[in-house]
């Protein structure tokens, strides 16, 4: 009646792709194939699920590597569970294709299928539909009882660190864009950091019982941090110099400008964490940094509010891009 | 970087909408605002997972109302999950929108939040994007371990049942679409049955015991009955006659037509389940059929296959429409 694009054979077609993506696990009793997917939780851990959508032209550049959207379309669904410190386990994938292409969907479902098994998760469900090209993911996983990390937790005088190289990936999306030059980028670090994210979730597992509050980097560090903040009804301050940048990202653009992409760039599925002054030695010893690779960005405030400092200094952000002034 | 349409606050403003709607559950740890909801699952009970998308131009109709869209949304997830024979609890809502509209807004949140209110749903995970109008809601319920209803366990010889008046919303539609004539809807009965489908929650509830195989009628009866009885490696006999068809379809299209559009029209979300022969007598007193609604339309075969029969005769569909011969 309504134009369904696909026809049922090809979405037959689609379901045989669904039916080999992702890990086995021995906790689906019925994955892919009928109305609804049967699944056994561990007694006693709690349900931890979220929902993320990557639509084209909007959170990828059309035309993007099929294998990239695939990975990314879990990979931002993985963020969210290991930003609370959860295990996943299943995911349910509803997919809008403008069109039935083999060769796309091999790709896709090869990006998400790798991402899925390198983390144990289930594909249990899968919808396709006819429409412009969107993914939306839904992630199932667990987390033992009143153990889950929350954004709301954090305490004035905790301290804020956060995971990894944050503003690799907005560079990596400008080079994939044409906006900075390739050239910049020789080796294609910044672009896979863009095109193919790892989500921190060893790194959430392990960080319970040490941070107090913990949100995942995706539309920029600070305004992420700021989000903590908010939730934990604190302000953040953040040093301008110690926001941890890649070598490759400071070649690319700049001491300055790294940092600057590294606050406010996004897609950099990071996690963001506080931890009392208290802990601090406690989270230093058993989850080394230098394994773990977070570092220590600046600490929340009394004062709500997002402040960053540099040398001493307040820097402001304002949309049309950074001011400097005294203070 | 990418442009991401609407702006944070307008983000936080859906937030808002989220958060009020639907039913308030106690087994909801952390709802919509945080990176994913912390939720417990009863002890012994499987969970049950379905997601479903709907496109606008796709699945209804550009401008639909939003109060529709948004119960069609939620409608078609609690539809796969009553196949199952399972109690909905929570849903998660990824809502891609062009623009940010507040009385838009309002009204789609109104539509999902009755419906949602209604089956003790709650929504506990809310994500918005911008991109062309789309709507994947992911559906969590649960289940009796080893109760739950499946496609693929029915026998030759079980018969074939439907629930309530398939063909209704397909003509809804076509109306909605100026294909038929508003004129022979005079009540909106048919469009009310298209923008408001009633998923059988309650029906599927009751079928754990009594249904072999089941499965939820969204792309046409013959189709949908035809997957039933593939996957439970049989084929299946309807017969023409024996297929309901509502007084005010009949009223609008004519009875053979009206058949034909209870057979193939879609949307329809009502529940196809087989009963073995021994076990009619216990449904039909157990759930009386005039109070439950639902009818006999054929049953099982060997032989695999979809037949439909009129008065002895096969009456065979191609896609240019409805070929009769004798046999």
């Amino acid at each position: 009646m309504i134009s369904r694009g696909p026809g049922l054979s090809e979405f037959a077609l689609i379901e045989r792709y669904f039916r080999k993506a992702g890990a086995m696990r021995s906790d689906v009793q019925l994955g892919v194939g009928d109305d609804a997917a049967l699944l056994q939780s561990p007694p006693g851990a709690q349900l931890v699920a979220a929902v993320d959508t990557l639509v084209a032209g909007v959170h990828f550049p059309h035309g993007s590597p099929p294998a990239s959207i695939g990975h990314r379309a879990l990979a931002v669904n993985l963020s969210d569970l290991a930003a609370m410190g959860a295990r996943p386990a299943w995911a349910l994938l509803a997919l809008t294709l403008p069109e039935v292409s083999e060769p796309w969907l091999e790709e896709f479902t090869g990006g998400f299928s790798a991402l899925a098994r390198s983390h144990d998760v289930a594909l249990v469900g899968g919808n396709t539909t006819s429409g412009p090209l969107s993914v939306t993911v839904q992630i199932l996983g667990h987390v033992a009882k009143s153990t889950a990390l929350l954004r709301s937790r954090g305490r004035p005088g905790d301290l804020v660190f956060v995971s990894g190289t944050p503003g690799d990936a907005a560079a990596g999306l400008a080079i994939e864009q044409s906006r900075l030059a390739a050239s910049s980028d020789p080796d294609g670090y910044l672009r896979k950091r863009f095109l193919y994210p790892s989500p921190r979730v060893a790194l959430g597992d392990c960080l319970r019982g040490y941070a107090t509050a913990c949100i995942d980097v995706s539309d920029g560090l600070l305004g992420d941090a700021g989000k903590l903040a908010h939730a934990s009804g604190c302000g953040v301050r953040i040093a301008f110099d110690d926001v941890p940048v890649s070598e490759q990202l400071v070649s690319a653009v700049g001491e300055q400008r790294a940092r600057e992409l590294a606050l406010t760039g996004g897609e950099d599925y990071e996690l963001c964490f506080t931890v009392p002054p208290s802990e601090v030695d406690r989270l230093r010893h058993n989850l080394p940094a230098e394994r773990w690779g977070y570092c220590c960005i600046g600490s929340l405030s009394e004062a709500s509010g997002t402040v960053v400092t540099n040398k001493g200094s307040v820097i402001e952000f304002s949309h049309s891009g950074w001011d400097h002034f005294g203070s």
